[in-house]
């Protein structure tokens, strides 16, 4: 099956990528998959952090699932807190998420390295569709990925000027939430409140 | 048929609203189709641009048809030019998107007005689901629609500092099309920049 119907498409796919440790504990982060397109052939790959939870999964198990989801709400969990175990559900054995839209089970292969990431490449093991919708786009759901990403940077490294730049993006974000989320967008934006 | 099922949510969700004249002439503009949360039931509302054509074709026929997409192209496009007729098609003897993944007709009722704008309750006649799928989220297609947001909004009225701040948001979003989207979402980036 081409990755394509199962939601992973060109550029970066965001998704929540599952993986175990070798003693199988379960781990969710939301995380980016990166297509490179050559001619009409894609090739996937994933940038990990060293000091990640997901880097040291994969290196234990050379795998991970990436779980394709529109709720704005299992991002920031996952971004900010572990999940609890009620929110996984097994796919060939390995955990993947009960309200993903589809799950794609992915071999990791090192592909190369930076001082502070791991370049996987991802090959599809196998893929299973749960759920197809029609959804517009909302501009909420955007801005709380948008919000996400940024509560989550490393803070430390940046200056004065990147904070105030970082807090008037966050408000934007916020206010975009207010105006044009749903409910799930609007728990989220708390959620990432509480957290940050 | 529920509207969540042909994709429009609660919040705003963001679509392609096509319209017609008297005469018969179809029109398409990106507008956000608002739905007001009560109990679980959802109520539905547009506002529009007095200046607008979309304002004056539901004036004349108080119809509007609701076209749901993902296709950041058509965004642009339809934001900044005339679509071209074989980009139409017929719901009802309604002009719509071929390309839409859904297509929802309303009856608009006149609900306010303030200076600018007038807002209509909608009420759908009709409902066509043409594609369902699965696609994870692109930073990339978020981008594209904030851009395009940002660069129709009307710069006359704004100052300098506010220009500036336009300038630093339109970089970003351009940083982000070109880090995280597909072909379509570069190609859309690329008209929005022929176009402003």
């Amino acid at each position: 099956m081409h990755l394509k119907e199962a939601g992973i498409d060109e550029g970066i796919s965001e998704v929540i990528v599952t993986t175990k440790s070798a003693s199988g504990e379960p781990n969710a982060a939301p995380i980016g998959i990166i297509a490179v397109t050559n001619k009409d052939e894609n090739n996937y790959f994933v940038r990990l952090y060293k000091t990640s939870k997901t880097f040291s999964n994969v290196q234990e198990t050379d795998k991970l699932a990436a779980n394709v989801t529109n709720d704005a709400v299992l991002f920031v969990e996952a971004a900010f807190e572990p999940l609890s175990e009620s929110q996984f559900s097994l796919f060939y054995d390995f955990p993947v998420l009960k309200e993903a839209n589809s799950w794609i089970l992915f071999d990791c292969a090192f592909s190369e390295k930076t001082r502070e990431t791991f370049v996987f490449r991802l090959t599809s093991l196998a893929v299973k569709i749960n759920r197809k919708e029609v959804k517009a786009i909302n501009r909420g759901l955007n801005a709380v990925i948008e919000a996400a990403i940024l509560a989550t940077r490393n803070a430390i490294t940046e200056g004065e000027r990147d904070w105030a730049e970082r807090e008037k993006l966050m408000a934007l974000y916020a206010r975009i939430v207010e105006k044009c989320g749903g409910r799930r967008e609007k728990e989220a934006l708390k959620i990432l409140r509480e957290k940050t």
